[in-house]
């Protein structure tokens, strides 16, 4: 594969999507063929998954459930968007990816780590991210925050105790699978938060290079 | 568990539809508490999932996203309808069930029954029919009748080679998992094989109570 697949995870309201957005501006200016994308969703049959996944009145949705529309929406994302962008040679950078299911659902819907990393690899056989940039914080602030501005969609509406074991979660999978995993304090200010990723990226391209 | 769990299964346009009907008058007429239900679908979310899963601008669905929301939907299913019915103790009547996936996406698609099987045994946690009646019918004959007079859906649209391959596939799964399976001649006239499902499903009856 000759193109670089980056994935940008978190607990929710830790800045990824601002982060995501300064860096497409810098592959843009530095004039890098790249593909910004996002899960749930990335593509037209992936993002009627996301409304179904996301709609708050689907609050009876079985846990089992959720982990798979997650998967088969993935397994979409890479056959038809991340799989043919990197055989281009393209930069791919996704928010959110399999560390998300495995922290949420695996975690935070007690589904086990492993149960749903068997799902997951039936859907995306194989496809891992060369480089995923964790943005750490402490969800109960930032999650308070986001669901006061804006209502939050089902995952955000979870009591703070959920999040909390999303987060516990996330720090278990950074010690099982600490490979290509990098962690941001993403309690710091943009620009420093923004020119730590780069470093990070340009220490990946670089390696790809060689 | 108090209730009776039975699948219909069979290729399109096997007469599962007209058959299930006259199972649940006859239900009906002895005053049997029973649930009638199908797949893809069956519950709120899992109608949802069923219209991503038909509908045919979705031609380029990658075939482990297909069998991720089939799954997906059978989760819901099971959670939400068929085990409470069956811990009240009621019959529960199903038109498809895991059989389906395992011949449509296993053999089908090619994803492999044991692969296939795995996602499934996530999404369902052990539930399995007490029978399974499958019905027997050379699709190619059926299945021109009923595209002919419909457009048909996503998977209906398949061409005969892909539904010659379902076919081989249940015939391959009928000898893998005899257990609970009846086999029914569904090119005999309605009546008869109608008869010979009430037979089937009187003794399975009679097997529980015993």
């Amino acid at each position: 594969m000759k193109g670089i697949f980056i994935a940008l995870e978190g607990p929710d309201g830790s800045g990824k999507s601002t982060i995501m957005k300064k860096i497409m501006d810098y592959f843009k200016d530095k004039k890098v063929e790249f593909v910004g994308t996002r899960e749930p969703g990335g593509t037209e049959i992936g993002e009627d998954i996301r409304k179904i996944i996301l709609d708050r009145k689907n609050k009876h949705m079985a846990a089992e459930t959720e982990a798979l529309l997650y998967a088969a929406s993935r397994g979409q994302h890479v056959h038809e968007k991340i799989l043919p962008a990197l055989k281009m040679g393209k930069v791919v950078i996704c928010e959110r990816f399999i560390l998300s299911s495995l922290a949420y659902q695996g975690v935070g819907r007690e589904l086990g780590i492993e149960e749903v990393r068997i799902i997951n690899d039936f859907a995306i056989r194989g496809i891992r991210p060369d480089l995923t940039l964790f943005f750490d914080v402490d969800p109960e602030e930032t999650l308070n925050r986001k669901t006061k501005k804006m209502g939050g969609d089902r995952l955000e509406k979870e009591g703070v105790e959920f999040h909390r074991e999303v987060y516990h979660g996330y720090k278990k999978l950074l010690q099982k699978y600490p490979d290509n995993i990098k962690i941001i304090d993403a309690t710091q200010d943009v620009e420093k938060v923004f020119e730590q990723c780069i470093y990070n990226i340009e220490n990946t391209l670089k390696n790809k290079e060689e």
